[in-house]
């Protein structure tokens, strides 16, 4: 066959040059950065996805996830793809078309799952937070009392548009009081915050492996109770999605293995160690940890005249929606921590856009170092952009708080 | 908050050892090993999904994937999953609830689009061929003439189950002349035999990242033309899915580059590197390439007694399905293969379960090296399973096959 014109006339160079993309210190709402140890792993040889030495991998991995998200659910398993994929996978799974839910809607990310759930078909009845506000379980009461038929309700445990971390207990009781499933999105939460899927009843919970997980983007790791495995049974349909079919997923993790795809043995391997860095670490340890230096980051951040979008007592320990003053621009500030400071911050979403510093503290990057190393960036940029600031007021106020907290 | 009984009393241990799988050969249907360049690649540094020079290497990846495709269609991309999201991307996007396709289904893998374009919610009419045996344009027109609403046709230009090697010129005649969409699976088949999108006036192609690309899993490439493109935007209702919206992942991937999801910086690298190397090489060198080795290893397989599945003259080059003689059990001789050499291989799939080898000689592993091992390992290991094997007659073969296209 011969090459055609656009193999002869190619604009593209004749070959690229190697790959060199330059060290990024990710904080932003994730990815974040991987532990050195996770690397490794990612580098080991790879596996089939049906190789026997890779099923006991994925059997082990399920195991440490059943640990992480506190159940002794059988269906925990990682979907391959984004946390989105997580999302679609549970609603595609747990909705047929016609079904309704209630989606508590606290912000960009947990607004996505009314967009995810109309696609597949399925009637949306959103109640909306003011930004940065917890979802309050009057209102939906009041949701399930106006829409009786709502067989689902889902929102988010921690809002990574917002930096908001909803109580769940008070929703949950309400939502099984009508009978309903309770959802749950952790794709921030999980390994950052305290989440106990058993304990806290919940019947189906999804996550993102690049954020307090601590490994690589491209899986989603998910679990659904007896009660979400035994209504996913009763479906009159078939799932909507192949790719995202949790009971053929479920044969091919925790059943008798058969093909489903072909599961990326590298990434993996990085959930693999991720897991194992959190068990030898302890989740109260790891969610102390979190908190620790998410706090310390938000009194810096404070010391520096700026505050913080989250209404106080909710505040999301992972990530923090800075407010930036009038006349500070956005994306001069990012610009100027990405071009001279190679860090990675988020930006502000919807009505925010232009005006937040969104900066996750997950995983490996939940540290004292990038505390220190994020607000003296900022200290040294944000005067050339239109917001003075007291030198050395910021870290003074971090360091009597690391201070205290050692005593 | 406490941590649960399921914590407490894990049957799992404290900590788990360090991740140690072996080294494997990968001569399955996929994935395949990956160049050592490749792994470098890999461990680069993580980059953010909106990072400048994340979206700069997207760009250049996008690039280099229209050459492999050989088209100069805008709609150029990975979808963050394996082959089979990439043809649910294709499908859901191409399809709505109600619309007739018809489906070339060659074997497991084009069998697949069925299932899936059902779940969407279309109309499948199934053309069924003979395992081995290429779809007839007969067939085909047929079906259309049953089916004169069908608004699309699908096929795979490479059958992994069977090694088919699907000719596709009158298929593609055929549709467009009755009208249709021709989608074409090339999972198995991009970056091994010759392909040239535009020249063969395919609407829509979906391929896989770890078949004769050479990347790791976890990516989907894929290209849409006008028409297609046209088609979505003509759509009654939305795509059913997010994750797999292509005019969302087009804006995110070539146009303004808008947040849709976290793209895997480090699966991109492997497909950065790997399609670097297939330019380095040329595409005619690495059709042929493929030719060569996998024309050896049927020279081989044949000089041992054995025979291949597939209708002369339509073989595929990158999978030879070697069909086992009564007695001879696929699983004692795939399972001496993995454990006496490292070498894994895939088996039969539906009635072919037990009785047959799925060799692929894909990639960085198409070479003269792996057509040796491989065929050693197989007349050391067949006469303890049941079948006598001459010595050094399949080498002879081989040898002799090699010198003569050395000449």
């Amino acid at each position: 066959m011969a090459l055609s014109a656009a193999s002869q006339h190619s604009t593209l160079a004749e070959t690229l040059p190697e790959l060199a993309p330059p060290y990024r210190l990710l904080l932003g709402p994730g990815p974040c950065n991987i532990d050195p140890r996770v690397f490794r792993a990612l580098a080991a040889p790879q596996l089939g996805h049906l190789d026997p030495e890779m099923i006991r991998i994925m059997g082990e991995t399920a195991e440490m996830l059943r640990w992480m998200f506190q159940t002794r659910n059988e269906l925990t398993l990682c979907v391959s793809g984004s946390g989105f994929s997580g999302a679609e996978a549970v609603l595609s799974n747990l909705l047929e078309e016609g079904d309704t839910l209630i989606v508590g809607s606290l912000g960009f990310f947990s607004g996505k799952i009314a967009d995810i759930s109309q696609r597949i078909g399925a009637r949306v009845i959103s109640v909306t937070t003011e930004p940065g506000k917890p979802l309050e379980a009057a209102a939906l009461e009041k949701a399930f009392q106006e829409h009786p038929e709502a067989r689902l309700f889902a929102t988010a445990v921690a809002e990574t548009s917002t930096g908001l971390y909803q109580p769940l207990k008070e929703l949950e009781a309400i939502t099984h009081a009508h009978g309903a499933l309770f959802v749950v999105d952790a794709v921030c939460g999980l390994g950052g915050v305290p989440l106990n899927v058993d304990e806290q009843k919940i019947d189906a919970c999804y996550s993102g492996s690049q954020k307090c997980l601590g490994a690589l983007p491209g899986l989603a790791p998910l679990t659904l109770n007896q009660r979400a495995v035994e209504a996913i049974k009763g479906r009159r349909t078939p799932v909507q999605s192949y790719y995202l079919d949790l009971l053929a997923l479920n044969r091919y993790w925790n059943g008798d293995h058969a093909y489903h795809h072909t599961l990326s043995s590298n990434l993996v391997y990085t959930m693999y160690e991720a897991l194992r860095i959190a068990k030898e670490e302890g989740l109260e340890a790891r969610w102390a940890r979190h908190k620790l230096h998410g706090d310390a980051l938000k009194i810096g951040v404070k010391a520096m005249g700026l505050s913080i979008l989250t209404q106080p007592g909710y505040e999301l320990p992972v990530l923090t929606p800075i407010l930036l003053p009038a006349g500070v621009a956005e994306t001069a500030v990012s610009k100027a921590l990405l071009n001279e400071y190679n860090i990675e911050v988020g930006g502000g979403l919807g009505a925010f856009k232009g005006h937040m510093l969104r900066v996750g503290l997950m995983g490996y990057n939940a540290s004292q170092q990038n505390v220190y190393t994020l607000l003296q960036a900022l200290e040294h940029i944000l005067p050339r952009h239109g917001h003075a600031v007291t030198p050395g007021a910021s870290l003074a106020a971090v360091d009597a708080f690391y201070s205290s907290k050692q005593r």
